[in-house]
């Protein structure tokens, strides 16, 4: 008896487009990275070596380029998605789900004494905005997000209250370095819904709440960042986090001599502690 | 209204330990990478900051050192990990779900002309042996699998007759390298299933249908390799398996003076296939 | 005959600290990544594993973050580095040269409407400001530096007029896309004149001649920066470039059915041209 | 007045070539990574940016692949990156040197229980074969290594006896992992000299040196194992090597109720000592 497929897919992955808009001496650029992968009915290819329902991965990334020769603009990266998982869907009677994944890295303008550069610019910071696209025939679902926003401070965190066991050797701390390195995914309950100014609101959000929070934990942290989301963004259904401890381990300087004023850190990248939740209304 | 809490997990990831066993002059080691999660009655710990039902990330960590060094012989990664799910559910009364991820590294011990060497040891590839158990006080789930396990054929693959539309540029090719980066989990039915013996020879099993198959498709040889452990290993319920193309571009070397054979290949990491399925009885 | 000892020296790498100042309530954070490298009279831990005249790579860590503990205020790099290797110079009377290498890594202050956060940082980008010291007891070198300070205009950019021979394939291109990632290290002509003003300064001037050149070649750009460096800063002696060229490979997209403008590129990291040049008075 | 060039250089790097060898049923392949650079008259091109004297890199990196096809054979990496130096010297006359530095990754042919498979390969190890050539119409320099090389031994190695002071706080240990990733080069007397039988027994020899010998210090087995290779390899000259310890912290279980018997570690990449030296006769 041969094997069942459970569930497949396939696609094209890391491809990389810079798009600049020339129209003006003012450029602007953008640049992406993308992941396309598709659902349908690929059954024959898997079972027999049929290839007449395969779109080879090389078109996907072919069509990403075409796609995005055809307009003058830079569109979002929510918007380019869609139209790439439009095109698919319409081109390919067999496929039934399309999922298209953006990362757009971060470049700025550069500034001088003079202003900003018309055609210059210099790479940010590692953090990057995603947009994720799910689309079939009868549905489209977009959530928007950033990875890799690394924050820390250094006031206004602490870990106490914990369960104590035999195997414990962490000490309560009141005042504690909060470090990590935020990913945090948002999904829209309308297509329409999704704007650049969206995006920025929310992303100042999460920002402004971990500045200002008192945070008992990181799960505390997460907490407040997601319902403040919720609370005051009624376009959003449903916000989840990944948040990777940053440990700051502090060295007591006072074996060396010196007085401890808990100001010594060593950032650690492993062991980590990873803290995840997903909240809706 | 405050937010509310669809699903929530905290652990500590990238746990690294090393084991020797030191009892015979010839000494085994082995290395390991762990990651921990636990789902529970956590949801005071988001809303008040209230820690008391928090086992801290440091805690866990300290607790596969413990446990690691409760036994004198070195485990399986399957049973390494069932003994810390089990520990976890037995000390902690409002955890309902363990998940215990391991990688596996390679070392190989050294050998010479005079045989192997008892205490020296030499790293292996980077393919890693991955365990993965979920359990909760009801049912225990144990995933075996590689990771990173890279292979080649430079014969009996091709890849044509898919689709040809207005973006394609991929040539049919009916001799082309097949190279990709297994990474392949499968389910055991029962617990009981789990030993090296059945994990070594899946492997094996993976490779030589790899080996074997006249390849149409990374998916048609995915499907192969599937079906073929799927049918010789009954204790096996589900496969999966990601498989990224590493494409080995042909290089034409007539357009430099030189006859071309087929034989001088890019190998690239960007963009790349992405092959994806997961199989059941 | 024994091996003779042509060079050697040992020490500490990937040293982190974070370090805060917490004097005021506006916090300042520091966070580091150094390397200490020691040569002396090693001869003997070698040869006979006698290790009376070893200063343990540990003792150095220790030694980074007693000394951090030692200032309340946060020091330059490359001020903390002359204090680092005078301290070895000082204590080790066997230690003839000590190298300290060190990266800063880019944090920025959270703002938000109302003002700068007191407590609160968000990560920059990957761009490392970097200093190195060399120190004996008879002199002090130091170099100040940054790296993977990543740039990219989109005009004033061209490449014609090379070699062409049987193995060329690239075309003339008077419009291209110019993007590398800088690592430059200047030398200064003496300790006193390191100040973090003239750093600031020469990282600008390194920009703004990037953005401003009729860029030729990545050397043309190289030594246009250098020769502006060196002609405006009397401070330094001497300019050092490693500038891998980020290829931005234009897609001809006409073959798709669509105008091209060349606006649409593909980034790539491998493989890359690298330009390297040191310049001096 | 002008900046003068005192140093500079240009090529390609992380050109990737995979070659097969398919004169027979049994295919052999090889994968390098390749460098090359180049120094010679290049000042117009950066002082004016007159490229009539530039080689471009991706003229570089199309001369690999011809000239990897010009031979059906598989020739080691010093026969190509010979090849390769001395056809740059032959057709550019403005050249004076060219280095040419090479990584082959390790594949090896898959074995079954039927034997060795014709075409079909697994990635072996990170380890790397690596080779350097200098070469000037003059002088032809070629050094052979190994990079990455990760070794451990479980006894046989200790570290006691070094200088105490404030800052001290490792404990003597004469019972500790020893484990490092071996990078080490080695310069031929002769061009002659070079062979793969050299290399391998070399490779071994570093291997057996590691395991036998009894470690006083990284230091110490370091000069082991170099005054070794050069007592009986006259071909070499001189032999570098750089090895960063991977410290294995020991795990006191005590303090968690279990007995310790020194057999529970944890591997660490960072802050890591670094030891360098160059032997010679």
């Amino acid at each position: 008896m041969a094997a069942r497929i459970v569930q497949d897919n396939y696609g094209k992955s890391r491809v990389r487009l810079l798009k600049v808009d020339k129209r003006k001496p003012r450029h602007d650029i953008q640049s992406l990275t993308l992941n396309i992968a598709l659902e349908g009915d690929f059954a024959a290819i898997h079972t027999t070596g049929d290839n007449s329902l395969c779109l080879p991965t090389d078109t996907m990334k072919n069509t990403v380029y075409a796609l995005a020769g055809q307009t003058d603009e830079i569109e979002s990266p929510e918007q380019f998605g869609l139209r790439l998982a439009r095109h698919f869907l319409s081109t390919c009677d067999h496929v039934s789900l399309v999922r298209i994944s953006i990362n757009e890295h971060s470049w700025k303008r550069m500034k001088f004494a003079d202003g900003e550069h018309d055609h210059s610019f210099i790479r940010g910071s590692k953090e990057e905005r995603t947009a994720k696209i799910d689309a079939t025939r009868d549905a489209e679902t977009v959530e928007s997000g950033v990875e890799d926003l690394v924050v820390l401070k250094s006031a206004q965190s602490g870990f106490v209250g914990f369960i104590k066991d035999a195997y414990t050797t962490l000490p309560e701390v009141s005042d504690r370095i909060l470090a990590t390195s935020i990913k945090a995914n948002w999904r829209y309950g309308k297509v329409e819904s999704v704007t650049d100014e969206v995006f920025h609101d929310i992303r100042k959000t999460i920002l402004r709440v971990f500045a200002d929070h008192d945070s008992l934990s990181v799960q505390h942290t997460l907490y407040a960042i997601g319902d403040t989301v919720l609370a005051e963004f009624s376009q959003i259904d449903e916000i989840a986090f990944s948040l990777p401890n940053i440990h700051c381990l502090p060295v007591d300087v006072s074996k060396f001599g010196v007085e401890d004023k808990n100001c010594i850190f060593i950032p650690t990248d492993e062991p980590h502690g990873l803290i995840e939740a997903r909240l809706a209304r």
